[in-house]
C-alpha cells in the first residue's frame, strides 16, 4: 500500500497574490491535489489568489458549500447541514490522502484564524499527517494598507465578530485598547452605531477587500451599510505610544 | 535633487526564513539599505531570518538599542531614553531616504503588530512615502506548529501581554473565547498562576521560538519559569466548533 499523503493547510494571505509565503507557494506547487472551499457559482477568494501560481498538471478540488446563508427555514439547521458537508468534504480529501497524494487545502489569510480548513483539520489530523503553513491574516493586510500601527507595546488587542449582539460588542469594544471587527456585511450598521455610542467612530478605519485588486478604503461615515461586503473590516488602532 | 527613497516596513514572519512573503522578499532584495533593530551584542532575530536572502551589495544598518531592560535606576527613564533613540534612528534612516535610497526596515512577524518599525513609521511616514508589507505574526506561527485551530467562527480573540498585572490579566482571560499571551519571559510564573486559577491550564499550550530552528514545545506544567524566553507564547485555543 502507498504511503499516505499529507494534509497541507496553506495560508495564502489576505488577497494580493504576492502576499503568499515562500513556503506556502512551494508546497502549493508541489501538491498533486489542490482543494478549496467555495460558494456555489463563485470562483472563490483563495483560488483567485493562487490561480496564477498553479502548475498545469494539478488536480483541482473545489469544495462547494451547500448553502449560502446561515439563516434557513425550519426544520433545516445550518449547523447540521454544514457539519454534514464538512464530513463529506473530509472523506473526499481522505480518498486522495489514502492513495498517497498530498492535498493542499488553500485558505485565504491564515488556516487557523477563522479559516474553513480547521474543519477538515479537526476531522483528519488524527488519521493523517497534517502540516499547517501560517499566512498573513486579513486584519494585518488591512492595517498595512490603512497605514496604521495596530497595537503598541503592552496594549491588548481584541478581535471581534460583527455578528456579536449590540450590547456584547459594546462591552468588549469599551474594554479594548485596540480592536479589529471582522465579518461586517449585514452587521455593518449595528457596528457603526456601537462605535458612535462609544465615541470611537473618529478613530475607527474601514477597508473592503484589503490588498486585493478591488480594495476600497472609505471613511466610516461614508459607507453604505447594505453594500458592505463580508470581506470588509474595521480597525480601531491602539493609541500611539510615544516611545 | 534626487527623488526621495521609500520607507519600507517589511514583515519577515515568525522565524522560519521560508515564512517570508514573496513580496517582502522581492522588496528586501531590491532595497539598497536594510535596517533592523537589534539588542547590543546580538545578531537580531529579524536579521537572522533574512540573512540567507541578502544580496552582496546592500548596506546593512543595525539600529542598536541603548538599553536592554525597561527597569532603570533613577533618574533614568526608559521612556525618555527609548524615545530619544527612536528619534535618532529615524534621522539616520531619513538621511538615506533624502539621498534617494529606499530603506527596508525588516521586522520579525508583522510591522504593525507590536513591531518596532511602528516607531520609525510614526516619525517618518508624513515626510516620506512609506509602504508596509504585512507578515505572518508570531501567534499564527505558534498556532501552526502547535497544530491547533486558534479561533472558530464568531469567537472573540484576545491578544494579551504577559506584562499585565495579575488581576487585569485574569479578568481579560476570563472574558476571552480564545486568547494568546505574548511577552512571557519573566512574567511566565504569574501567567501560569492565573491560568491555573481560571481552570485554563489544561487547555493552554506553550511554545518557545515558534517556527525557528531552535523551537521548543513544552507542556505548560514543565516550563521552568526563569528560563522562559521573551519570544515564547501561550495559546488558549477557542472551543472546537462542531461545524
Amino acid at each position: 500500500m502507498a504511503q499516505p499523503g499529507r494534509l497541507l493547510g496553506l495560508g495564502v494571505g489576505p488577497g494580493d497574490p504576492e502576499l503568499i509565503t515562500v513556503k506556502a507557494l512551494r508546497l502549493l506547487r508541489e501538491s498533486p491535489v489542490v482543494a478549496y472551499f467555495v460558494a456555489k457559482g463563485k470562483k472563490g477568494n483563495a483560488f483567485g489568489i493562487i490561480e496564477a501560481h498553479l502548475q498545469g498538471a494539478q488536480t483541482l478540488m473545489p469544495l462547494v458549500y451547500p448553502v449560502t446563508t446561515e439563516v434557513l427555514p425550519e426544520p433545516l439547521s445550518y449547523e447540521q447541514i454544514i457539519s454534514d458537508f464538512y464530513d463529506q468534504a473530509a472523506e473526499e480529501v481522505a480518498v486522495h490522502l489514502q492513495a498517497g497524494r498530498d492535498v493542499a487545502v488553500i485558505c485565504e489569510g491564515d488556516p487557523f484564524f477563522y479559516g474553513s480548513y480547521m474543519y477538515l483539520h479537526d476531522r483528519l489530523a488524527e488519521r493523517f499527517e497534517a502540516q499547517v503553513v501560517p499566512g498573513v491574516c486579513s486584519m494585518l493586510g488591512g492595517a498595512s494598507v490603512l497605514g496604521v500601527p495596530l497595537v503598541y507595546r503592552n496594549q491588548s488587542l481584541s478581535v471581534l465578530s460583527g455578528v456579536l449582539p449590540h450590547d456584547e460588542l459594546k462591552r468588549r469594544l469599551a474594554d479594548a485598547d485596540a480592536a479589529v471587527i471582522m465579518k461586517l456585511g449585514r452587521n455593518f450598521h449595528k457596528v457603526r452605531e456601537v462605535l458612535g455610542e462609544l465615541g470611537l467612530a473618529e478613530r475607527a478605519l474601514y477597508v473592503e477587500r484589503a490588498t486585493m485588486s478591488n480594495q476600497k478604503i472609505v471613511a466610516l461615515n461614508d459607507v453604505e451599510p447594505m453594500s458592505s461586503p463580508y470581506f470588509s473590516l474595521i480597525i480601531v488602532p491602539g493609541e500611539r505610544w510615544q516611545g
